[in-house]
């Protein structure tokens, strides 16, 4: 297939007689995509049912005639002012009771009937006139599910919501309810389920199993209202509907909504992840702060792969600094094209820079965009006119399975967030150190969904801190060739969010049992014997497993049976590095130990080699300047 | 008497048919005491008025057949759900005016009428069927007053009870109001009682008399509310009644709810303590994460003391890692038996643990337990039964009262929190900071409470921080033959919370004066004379007592007339190390200079050694090992 | 003309039989102006219509037959109880919904109509009753407008309030609006006047034209709250109207209240100001702790003589420790006295020092005045009658026009506040840094307000950070003769919060252009050739200027075409002192080096020395001692 790129477009925002010279420069870029309507409800229907559909009309014909192929978005992330007029409680409800309201984006709240149908509504609306346009070659929903934490809503329509879905999960039987959160403790008893309340604003923390089925719910109310509109655009389209994913939103099933769509879409903005939520030190954060985590886009990239079940994009793509983020700085010159590169070796099958022209007005008048306001070129247009040339003049790219497999469970993510037992401990946080150390070790990753239960091709699996494991995932890892290595943390609670009894993580075939867990304070690392350390989360271990791990004091850390590895810490990079390292050899894979921000990608066929660091880095392939991207071909194993 | 061992149990949350063999396993165990009950509301009154209590009557049965005594506590701490409708308004409601409703614990506020006579009405059915049952040796009220900040509380009950209680307080007068608040200050003044508001949510600070009354008032509804089930017990059961207090709770007085019961209880758990509310310096943290602070725990144990007039337990010792302190380490090989062994050695009747088996369900599933979650020994259970033999052995511990009588005040805390004057300071703080210095010279120590007013026996008293001293309390210190040591800021405020005239102290037979006050930044220490140092809050002292301690600079810190000396400022460690050290000397004590971590309980007859540290010490007496506890005779003075 | 001093006083708060003494003893200490009446509404009027003004007269009377000259408050900064049930919806609403309400003082919204209309009630009874007293010197309007966050407020009658001012703004028209905010992003768009809420609580950041319309909208509120009261006490009134600013309040533009106003006074708390709003390091706070920045007051100083258009004083002076800062120490001996002179170099006409006697109660009881509660002498009183002295034995303050103008813009500050893109940044950090530099080179500066078109008489005219720069400000500084330096961040918005096309600045006569920007994290300086650093905040410059300062990677930070300068970044000490002394040098300026902590102020023909460090510094003029102030003949340029 042909690699693409694209940019995102907002016609709404520019006079009309400007679309076509844009369009023509965006052609003349190389570009292939144009992303457009998603934030334009209030020019579509300015009053309810009044529709003004024409200029979209026209956008659309300016954008397709000039040879670009439009990706269409539901407006339904921004409904206009007059919306609130007819819900008045479709806002969502913050933790603190306060309903977010009308003045930016995403004020709705999942689980409001009445803005469900309006959703259903708009998107039928664009699905029945655009539906058979033949500019329109893919569609997008809605916008960021997820951004600025809007899944978790303490409305009266979510713990209406709540309830009914409460009710269906457990069969109408308060009792077992009950019983399956543990409600006699603190005398918690429900006598029915319009008596549940949502578990905010309690005295101290509410039940965990409270906790936690409602993340679910949350969820599911993302899910439900995605494939709403999927449904109806279904019925009028046969285009490609994809979503565009933010970046570290793990408060709902990507891979539920994923089911749904054909393309997985996510937004990458490196410089503002790496200053809002990588969580990096400040020394990573100083070493990268023009160039972003080495690892972080990386790891989205292999999720998106796997949440679109292979057909992933990057929608939005970071050109230069951003608005948003504590403190916005520029790029270093060359890290757009990198960062192309970097999605393309992932897999990406385009790459779309957002913005087209960088608004004057408005929230995002300092988010950089391919033009300036004044239309002239920003720095990042020369970068992606090289990326397109390259992607003209080269082979495509030829993914491959990779020989690594990293188990993501978003429901686990919850279960942390739900009960960290440590300050600042999450799922996302120990997957991302375990990526981390498989990457600086050169090693090419598949995230695996949890719903994988055949693991052929995989010489190593990682399940860390899984925590419900269904029973048949036990039996497949364990009867997988792979070496698996599990915990920390995987398997320690039922399906309820209770210790199972035999204590976790009852692996079959690994015979070894957490009989105790500790957190500990970050300042207090436990040094391993051969270097590193145990960090934030330590398990005390029992068992008959052949102990290969442990402290300077004498601790288990990890034990094994044959390929099948349990590790009962969290370690520090040192000691994740040490372990899956030696653990990828016994595995028979190829393992590197790469220079400081360097890192590779292998495809069927090739290696990418990226230099995420500042300054030109000697390699065993030669010097790699800084920003630099090489591309070569895959040595044999 | 025995010192005796127990745990806390909850049988509603297991079979009834595990039972026999708990009981069993607990008297094994050596345990003699067992906690049940305080929880269990939602099992015993599922709906209004359907009394289940034939499972608790079994309970009781199965226990005290095995051979254990029951301390039965009513569970007026956790209403069922129900009860949110027959009282929807029963939540306290906090300083930003929300609700802290049903869903975890203690979700009312003490000022409701209608949860008042819920609780009365609770109590009595628990009085009229247990209150002649033979295994039933002792009551608890409620569960830890205060735990999870649910003293104060913004509520319009308390409001409306806050003015009557003003109206008594004032006979009725609202320009004696006036007048004593200093309402005229600002225009702030009232025409009449129920022109006043609770003390929060104003423009900037409130009238620090205002706050101040408002807490006198929280801790008086807290003593009332406790009375009502005390009054209602007494009548049908001669068993003594005790409550559980909980670590550094000051927000109500615990002498005046103490005054109506027969022992006082607390629950310790040093390392979520040291975490969580001790105030360490990382270092310290560092230093005890698996230890506790060498203090706190002693200080509290000293406190109940005073409490419970004599008669105090620990009712819940921590075990094993707690689950909700930012981190949760495991204690320290030794460290259960060191906890219980220094209770005891402080003059503890019980040491009960906490809790028997650790619950796979709800909030506290990851709290460590006796038994684990599979019914198999934690590591506490070892410690525990050491404890039990070692207790058969040995002779009674014989408590006897300390040389030195340290007054704590909660009047005074309440002052403190209402006016610090510097970011972070509180009384608490500045008790512990003098107790720790008295610890660390070797001294055992008596806390006494405010309406004490015989001294006889005491060759030290020391009253610092004691911002409203009444006058005849002034008296029987100048009175007395010990040496007595007042400041920085005791008399600092007359019984309305206003600067008295003629300026602070005005201590009979001491002339000192406090012309000014400073509190100066914590990165400021302004060096003593000899060695250490004034931090945090410094008074400038006139008069014509002799000046025993200097800045540097030559600003006089304490003055001294005979055995009165007035120290008009917080001192650092080594700045009131030295200080009392040298009183202590010239009050005729023996003092110590302890190494870090050691400390030092003396009896009547004996002498108890503690080693809080992770590694073995030298001692005067000898190598003390890690967790080491060390009991002999008490030399001659 | 003759400096005086004064104070602030409260009869209300003292016995009648003592305000002769104090009256007497105030004349004693040279004091000239008394400031009385701003607090006591609730003594005027206890109940509505109630009104009890003899007290009053006879206060006045007393203090003025005594020698003083009365300042006389109204008493709207706190309305009496009995208000908040004439209008329970007055109150100020912070921007979490919550209403601020009574117990304290300024609790009420500047927009609310019932009280506007109490305001001038009270106000009118005022003028009338003491407009003609002859002891009645001057008038005070309210007190501390903006103090403790009371400007902007998010009450319905803001609300209400906002809508009329944006119907004014925009002709009634919506679609105006729509365009100017540009608020077909996110489809934001307004279908009529009423359907703008205000900006809080919305999912995500608002508009930025919107948060910057409503801060200009508050501030509105303001100068028409206070010209209400001043058109009334002239109706009665003669003598000059006043108001007390409070330091670093920025909320409102306080040229424009001045404009109603005679005289601009300020209350000026070197201590407290240090620790709680210069925004120091930890170095400087620990240096400075008991002298106060030797920087802050200076800025005031020189605002609020543009202010009061040459007319202004210190109406409140630290004289010891205030109750409302994080620490709280008590000012270095001599530090009232230099204080007071150096108010007196910067032309104040007089300096009153807050309090006579301190408060033994309510929230300001330890606030120190000039006598302690007892009546006795603080140590403030000992240097104000120095000051006395010294004013009487010497010639008078010449004021005179500094060479330097520094314009302050308060439109700049809410437009950086609405969007500091970088954690921390605010304009009034930029000018105080910039003022610094100045003040550090030895030279005295004039603050000049945004409305400034003649600039004879200044060598030097710095306008840094002014977002919006309308037209005519641009001609009349490229016609200037003065070297003009611009930027970073000047006339970076048109009026609408828009980036204006051409990009900025957009200066006629300098060719330069502002391609990109970005915000820096404060741990990433970036060196200049030459020394110092560029922080913070970073453009991109394009154009045909000559470059005269680079980054050491060789970025251009500053251009200029002959004297007119636009530097593209923040600058750390070192780079706006070494850019700025140069410049300077160039514009015909002596500069100076001063040695750290001591500063200088030119008046017409003398130059005061300033030693704001606690140790003797030697400087050209010869050592000055700690808090040491010497006043020697200007020396010939």
């Amino acid at each position: 297939m042909l690699r693409t790129l694209g940019t995102c477009y907002y016609p709404e925002h520019w006079p009309e007689d400007i679309w076509a010279e844009d369009a023509r420069r965006m052609v003349e870029a190389g570009l292939t995509w144009v992303r457009i309507g998603e934030f334009a409800w209030s020019r579509l229907e300015p009053s309810p049912g009044d529709l003004q559909f024409e200029w979209l009309d026209r956008a659309i014909e300016v954008l397709g005639q000039a040879g670009l192929k439009v990706v269409l978005g539901t407006p339904t992330a921004t409904p206009p002012r007059w919306m609130a007029d007819r819900h008045p409680d479709m806002f969502a409800v913050d933790d603190q009771g306060r309903p977010r309201g009308f003045g930016s984006r995403r004020h709705y709240c999942f689980s409001h009937k009445g803005y469900f149908a309006e959703s259903q509504r708009i998107t039928r609306l664009f699905a029945e006139r655009f539906g058979k346009n033949p500019h329109v070659a893919a569609w997008q929903t809605d916008n960021e599910y997820g951004c600025h934490d809007t899944i978790i809503s303490y409305s009266e329509a979510a713990r209406d919501g709540f309830r009914t879905w409460l009710q269906v999960q457990f069969n109408d039987d308060i009792a077992a309810l009950n019983a399956a959160w543990g409600n006699v403790f603190w005398s918690m008893e429900y006598r029915a389920f319009d008596e549940i309340a949502l578990p905010n604003l309690t005295v101290t923390e509410p039940n965990p199993a409270h906790v936690h089925a409602f993340r679910r719910f949350s969820s599911d109310q993302v899910v439900a209202f995605n494939r709403a509109q999927v449904e109806i655009i279904k019925d009028h389209s046969s285009a490609p509907i994809s979503h565009n994913y933010m970046g570290r939103i793990t408060d709902f099933d990507h891979f539920k909504t994923g089911d749904d769509l054909e393309i997985a879409t996510w937004d990458s903005y490196p410089l503002g992840f790496l200053e809002d939520r990588v969580g990096a030190s400040p020394e990573q954060q100083r070493a990268y702060a023009r160039q972003g985590d080495p690892d972080f886009q990386a790891l989205h990239h292999d999720l998106y792969r796997a949440v679109g079940k292979g057909r992933w994009w990057v929608m939005e793509q970071q050109p230069g600094p951003v608005n948003w983020a504590p403190y916005n700085p520029a790029p270093l010159s060359g890290m757009v094209r990198l960062w192309s590169w970097e999605a393309f070796a992932h897999g990406a099958e385009a790459v779309c820079y957002f913005r087209w022209r960088q608004a004057p007005f408005a929230q995002e008048q300092l988010h950089a965009g391919m033009l300036r306001p004044d239309s002239k070129d920003a720095p990042a247009m020369a970068e992606a006119m090289q990326v397109a040339a390259e992607l003209k003049d080269t082979p495509d790219v030829q993914p491959a399975q990779a020989p690594v497999a990293l188990m993501f469970d978003y429901d686990a993510d919850w279960a942390w967030a739900t009960q960290p037992q440590g300050q600042g401990l999450s799922y996302f946080g120990l997957i991302f150190d375990v990526y981390r150390a498989l990457r600086r070790a050169g090693l090419s990753v598949d995230i695996v969904r949890p719903e994988t239960r055949d693991f052929a091709g995989y010489k190593m699996v990682l399940v860390p801190g899984m925590m419900h494991m269904p029973d048949d995932l036990k039996q497949a890892l364990a009867a997988s060739q792979a070496q698996v290595i599990y915990g920390p943390r995987s398997a320690a609670r039922d399906a309820s969010f209770n210790i199972p009894n035999p204590l976790p993580p009852a692996l079959p075939g690994l015979d070894v049992t957490v009989s105790r867990l500790e957190t500990i304070r970050p300042d207090m690392p436990r040094p391993l014997k051969g270097g590193g350390a145990a960090i934030h989360y330590v398990e005390e271990l029992e068992g008959t497993g052949e102990p290969i791990l442990r402290t300077n004091a004498g601790e288990v850390i990890a034990m094994r049976d044959g390929h099948k590895i349990y590790c009962g810490a969290w370690l520090d990079d040192d000691g994740f590095g040490m372990l899956l390292r030696q653990l990828a050899i016994e595995a028979g894979l190829t393992v590197r130990d790469l220079p400081e921000g360097i890192r590779v990608r292998q495809t069927a066929t090739e290696e990418f080699w990226f230099n995420h660091t500042a300054a030109p880095v000697k390699t065993e392939v030669g010097l790699l300047p800084a920003a630099g991207v090489l591309r070569r071909p895959r040595p044999a194993c």
